[in-house]
């Protein structure tokens, strides 16, 4: 949608250098854009490409609006600025109110008329649908869900019961929430399965990716509160409560029952054991492992990264080997003794 | 289902401490059970919550009994029995036999007159369902396939084609079993697929989590034994053979070709290697590679846990620092020689 | 399809020892062939199942063709000559040109009349599907996707919106392709949403693997070079590019913006982190983070592979030591001086 930069800049309450009366009707990168292009500047890694760029307008912060070639939008959050200005000249698609003829609903769901129901979905018994909901083709909704307003079930995403997503929620497809919990008992004849009963209670603003699932609650629901962010593949167990505003990189667990704090965040790949509890704050490194109770935030890690391989082989054939070293300098004090 | 306590008792053989006609209607944590709740005490962690529960009953242990405040049923498996008991008091839905409208059922396919097969489903040529099956909204059965009696897709599972499904297994959603194994071999013009011809055997009381993949075989089948668990988002290379009642936690892999025992436990996001042989009751910790065959029982582990990353940095440095200290250590030695 | 050993042998280039009129109308292993199966030998592990083989034929390179107790067809590269070979014998199903009933297609879209659509496709807004290509079962095309000729979509797959794929593509159930990327920026009321605005283009002769996701790029396209391989439930970040014929295995993560290169190789439940370049000819090992740029082709490596619990404990109780061993020679040195 075309937009002149200085209803942007008034909208947006950033100051504007340049003309207020030139269109954008796009975003790019800096070092593609266009003589209609928005573009912004925040990782100073890239500063070197302002110089050059061809774009309209720039968010930017004040520190950097003197090498601007071109109109400057000034920002203390360039990114966030750019991110909301890019969802007004981009706005996500419309849908028409409606149900699709393919789609099937049982008769006690209840599906708000500005709702769009899209092709072959399906929603069970009692099933609510909040107003100006989309849920796209593909999906299942069983029984005894309640999907709050503005939500976007993008496609192919299953709730399978007793899922309550709260306002403006995104889901993306291939996510699978209220699955059972990974519930076992061990017996002589072999594993009992423990019935999982609980649902999954999930807050406003709460965006999960692609192909990632969200277990029910074994008794009790789920949790994840306002405004969490989880990436693709990832796992969350039953009885896992995350706090508002935590984010989930892609392909990491938090297993069950494990509580994590607000505002934490998570990096790709790692894992969080069950039962233990995560305070606010707090980030894990990439394909860490958390293993107990964290009280402090803080950075954790806990990953060797790659190396080249002899390297890497020599440097555990050593660590394998720190018994005999360590043994060596004991020899060596006693000596000396 | 209501039912009394002396019924409870009576079918699972427990001795019961109290009255017998009280009656039961649902499962809750000892913390916010109510009065006509069955609850359960098996991690001693949890026993200090015994004293303060207002259960109707606990199933315990013989040893916890004198702690209890409500009445007792005593178990020497709490936990298991808790299982089966609370499957009696929320016994999993019942669906009525037939096939939805919009069910797609190729004309070779058998569906037996008790299945429930529900909305947008398709069935391929020659596969067959047996009684009581439910195959949930959004599945897709190809062909050649063999769902034994008392299966349930939950929802949106796919078996690809020549899968065979003993009795009384779980699918969870997003699983995809039969999927064509990763086959390629190497040419001076690049990869050049193998086709994937076997197919996919599982045996009775099998459960798969949501977005697990199960590969068919290269040539002959990927099996899967009686009784195994398998939690969500893992994979399972083609030609695996996992032996009866192993249990694999969430985001594991087992690469192709690999033999896993009967009775193992892998933790999540633990890997095994492909081709390898990993012999009955083997642990493997969260985490943890499996490079070379196990033929001993027992557990195995190859994971740091995390802790403050400028901690941890300086571990990885003097690890990556030991090349010097062994060799200040030899001349050390040289010296006192 | 049944051929006679004669028709291999020209089609495929490979030397025959043996009878050309012999049939074949199977594939299967050295050690369960039977009397019409064409084997291989590859891997030289499986040379001591060679002189009991029951096989008609064996593809096989020249040094071992001695040994083989019945007809030879000599290959310098017997893994792809049978990969070739196996398609021919067991070419894979073909389907009846036409849309089915339960398909919804776009009245914008356009679908070859070659091209077969299954039970409960969705095919959205301007979308094309070239010749030959299947559309398997319950899978969803968004707007503006381009399938090219000879595609297969095995079942279950999302094409969220502006995916391209080239010809030959094979996707299997449960892929995702053109999910939004994880882009958030933080504010002090929390994460604010980054729209993804670019698509996904893959180029000929992809494969893509049972429940992975390829995320769309944020601004411009995330890129799939041409004879890229990639396995189940792997994580393909926004704005990644692939380099051509790269392989990456099981469960592996690449994060966004990482530029790989060609001819790589990523073993199963690796990392490569964000914005990172990892050059041509790079095979990374099994669970290995690649945490920099890598300029040099090679292995490259970083895992510690498990073993028994307590002699691992052990080892990580003494890394976690090394500082004291580090204090006690320098001691020593001090001593000695």
């Amino acid at each position: 949608m075309p937009i002149k930069l200085g209803e942007l800049a008034a909208q947006f309450d950033c100051e504007l250098v340049g003309d207020p009366d030139i269109t954008i009707d796009n975003v790019a990168g800096l070092h593609n854009a266009g003589g209609a292009s928005l573009s912004f500047l925040s990782n100073p890694k890239f500063r070197k490409q302002l110089a050059a760029t061809s774009a309209a307008a720039v968010v930017l912060r004040a520190e950097d609006a003197a090498d601007s070639p071109t109109a400057s939008l000034i920002s203390d959050n360039p990114y966030a600025d750019y991110a909301k200005m890019a969802a007004v000249i981009h706005p996500p698609p419309r849908y028409a109110p409606g149900i699709a003829a393919s789609a099937v609903i049982a008769a006690t769901a209840e599906i708000s008329p500005s709702a769009h129901v899209a092709a072959n979905v399906s929603i069970g018994d009692r099933s609510t649908i909040g107003d100006n909901v989309y849920v796209g083709p593909g999906s299942v909704i069983g029984p005894d869900c309640k999907v709050a307003d503005d939500c976007r079930l993008v496609a192919s995403v299953t709730l399978v019961r007793d899922v309550t997503l709260g306002m403006r929620g995104i889901l993306h497809p291939g996510a699978v929430i209220g699955s059972d919990g990974f519930g076992n008992a061990m017996t002589p004849e072999g594993w009992v399965k423990v019935p999982q009963l609980g649902g999954v209670r999930i807050g406003n603003d709460v965006e999960i990716g692609a192909n990632t699932t969200v277990d029910c609650g074994a008794i009790e629901d789920t949790v994840i509160e306002d405004g969490v962010r989880i990436d693709n593949l990832c796992h969350i167990g039953h009885n896992v409560h995350i706090g508002a505003h935590t984010a989930v990189a892609g392909m990491s667990g938090i297993s069950g029952s494990a509580i994590v704090g607000k505002r934490c965040m998570l990096a790709g790949q790692s894992g969080i054991v069950g039962h233990i509890r995560v305070c606010d704050d707090v980030v894990v490194g990439g394909k860490a492992v958390i293993s107990k109770d964290i009280t402090e935030p803080g950075v954790y890690a806990g990953t060797f990264t790659a190396e080249p391989v002899r390297e890497w082989n020599r440097k555990v054939a050593r660590f394998r080997r720190l018994e005999q070293l360590i043994e060596r300098v004991n020899k060596l004090e006693k000596a000396g003794d």
